[in-house]
């Protein structure tokens, strides 16, 4: 292969398909990076087996020339280095060229680099997905839902299953679940025209949504999903993003969100959140983050924590509505915190059916999420 | 004690308290901000024995009320913890007293704090300095002497006098230097009316005046200090920067610095500097750093960097001036790339006297500053 590429184009493609190099890989070629050249542009893939990316950079672009293509080819470019010197190549276009042994060679101005490639025979090759059956969503809108259940799932790798985000859709309704059996984070939201289409049981790697966000671009763009039966394709402009989905069944989350409450309040997100802030610092210092939540007879309630090294705060917040029994109970505060992050709506309400019942976050807004933290069970 | 005190002014002094925190520290009462309140202000302190940092808030400035003192007293309070919540408090007023048992209460609209304060008489006692003898550096000088030189210093404990930057004033010149064996960075000033002061040896921590750049604003200030016997105090603003002098003779760095060279190259800072962080991230990923630089028969100079693994980064600089005798030898292309990095003009001059003799580097500004690294023996 021979060619000639804009910097900025290859950066750009080298950025998105980077999120898939494995670091820690001790195959040489999973820390590679292939490139395909064809005379209509050049395909960049990386993959560590669990996520691969590739990145289509097209030969002309509003007119111009984007890749001038001598002699097509391929080969593997070990990723570490290569990632970087690319970018502090000192002019925009730079020449590429393979030789015998798969031997690279990369001019700019009067930089000369040689780089030990690989035979892309050796590469894995990419799921072959039927894309008969694609779930069209806004890419801002499947940040969001990202965004607002993500943090729920487990970090421990005992239970894989909780280590990812569950997906299903049905009659219209696209669902996300992530729980680690201390919290749930639930996000639904309805897209009209998918009622034909059926899913469950979908479970992505939390890992991997996080590395799907920071691909898709802020400006308004339709991000394509093909579901397959092990497999989730993601088309994010000229970028594809492969996933393989979670081995095994996802909890039934259903039973754990009770129906009937015996206290709710109504109150302002931001006093909640910055009052929990205050209290959660005090009690990150006793390393529990035990905070506690009490109403009071005389109307509102108060949030405390307390370390027998350091002194005590308490708080008092104001309600909106308050109906039902009075309560006591003790939270990590840090998932309250994680909540209340991602609420957007100004109020919330939180629901409780007993001291050691699940608490229920809700925001008010009509965002269709739904929180829940299983309480701490302490003796004062 | 009893105040009333606005929350920036408190937050501000506890920011620049807090860099003589020790985080590490197994002395609770080090670990700890001492508060001083008098009818005219409140002066916090902080001490790690190594530093200590005084900041003065008056009761009153620009004829608006900082401070309403109700009950002068002192106390100290853990910073840990302390530092954090004060700028999460919701009011822009908070109110501070200290009960029995320096239990000290703060409150801040809804917000109670208890927090377990400690008997200031326990707190370490300040150096006292003699004023008789000020010296007046501008601020920005001072950071950026500081900058050029303190990436020089070692990082090995075992010799503990090279890991401080050594001030010297004498005829109107005021030197830093810092070395640690391998390379040497020197830095000279002339400052005016300063003629009848004189010190030497005067070897200062480079992590504490890391630690003083932080705290010289912006703005053109002038920076006060006074050098005592083991002890140097910087006075910026209200803040009083105690910083001890490192114990021991500094070598005598005046004979590493040859006089005489063999071969002398011009060279544009820039164009260096990029062709030696390419050739650098190579090396880097051989762990030795080793950068080749040669000069070329047909003028120019060479700057290569080869990795067994991965392959090889060849550069071309054109000089703007050559003298002398050819030559080829290898460096640590980290060190060169931090030297390149504090120099502020736009050519450079680079000496040699041979294979294994000091590189000496000058930029050709009239900064008086001189970099020396030793190059690596290599066989190819």
């Amino acid at each position: 292969m021979k060619i000639s590429i804009s910097k900025s184009h290859l950066s750009d493609a080298i950025q998105h398909v980077s999120k898939a190099i494995s670091s820690r890989t001790t195959i040489p070629i999973l820390g590679g990076i292939k490139f395909d050249v064809a005379y209509h542009g050049v395909t960049l893939t990386a993959s560590d087996t669990d996520i691969s990316i590739q990145s289509f950079i097209p030969a002309e672009q509003d007119n111009k020339t984007v890749v001038a293509v001598e002699k097509v080819g391929s080969v593997v470019l070990p990723a570490k280095f290569f990632v970087e010197i690319i970018k502090k190549l000192p002019t925009s276009e730079i020449e590429m060229e393979v030789g015998s042994g798969f031997q690279t060679f990369i001019r700019a101005g009067a930089t000369d680099i040689q780089l030990v490639g690989l035979d892309p025979e050796e590469f894995p090759v990419l799921p072959s997905i039927e894309e008969n059956r694609v779930l069209s969503v806004p890419g801002d809108l499947l940040r969001h839902m990202i965004r607002q259940t993500v943090f729920s799932i487990s970090t421990q790798e005992t239970t894989p299953i909780l280590t990812g985000v569950m997906w299903s859709l049905k009659e219209g309704q696209l669902k996300f679940v992530a729980t680690d059996r201390h919290r749930l984070a639930t996000r639904t939201v309805r897209l009209e025209g998918t009622e034909d289409l059926e899913f469950n049981n979908v479970v992505i790697s939390g890992k991997t949504l996080n590395e799907l966000s920071k691909i898709i671009p802020d400006q308004n763009t339709l991000v394509d999903i093909v579901v397959a039966d092990n497999q989730v394709l993601f088309k994010v402009d000229r970028v594809l993003f492969y996933s393989r989905i979670l081995d095994g069944l996802y909890p039934d989350t259903s039973k754990i969100i009770p129906s009937s409450h015996k206290t709710r309040l109504l109150l302002d997100t931001k006093n909640l959140s910055e009052s929990i802030d205050r209290a959660y610092l005090l009690s990150r210092e006793e390393k529990t983050n035990i905070v506690r939540m009490q109403t009071l007879e005389a109307g509102g309630i108060e949030i405390s924590s307390s370390s027998t090294e350091l002194g005590r705060v308490q708080e008092e917040i104001q309600l909106a509505e308050f109906e039902g029994e009075q309560l006591r109970l003790s939270f990590n505060s840090k998932y309250m915190l994680d909540v209340l992050k991602v609420i957007e709506s100004e109020q919330l309400t939180i629901r409780f059916t007993g001291v050691m019942s699940p608490i229920i976050i809700e925001p008010t807004d009509d965002s269709n999420s739904l929180y829940i933290i299983l309480p701490y069970r302490t003796t004062n």
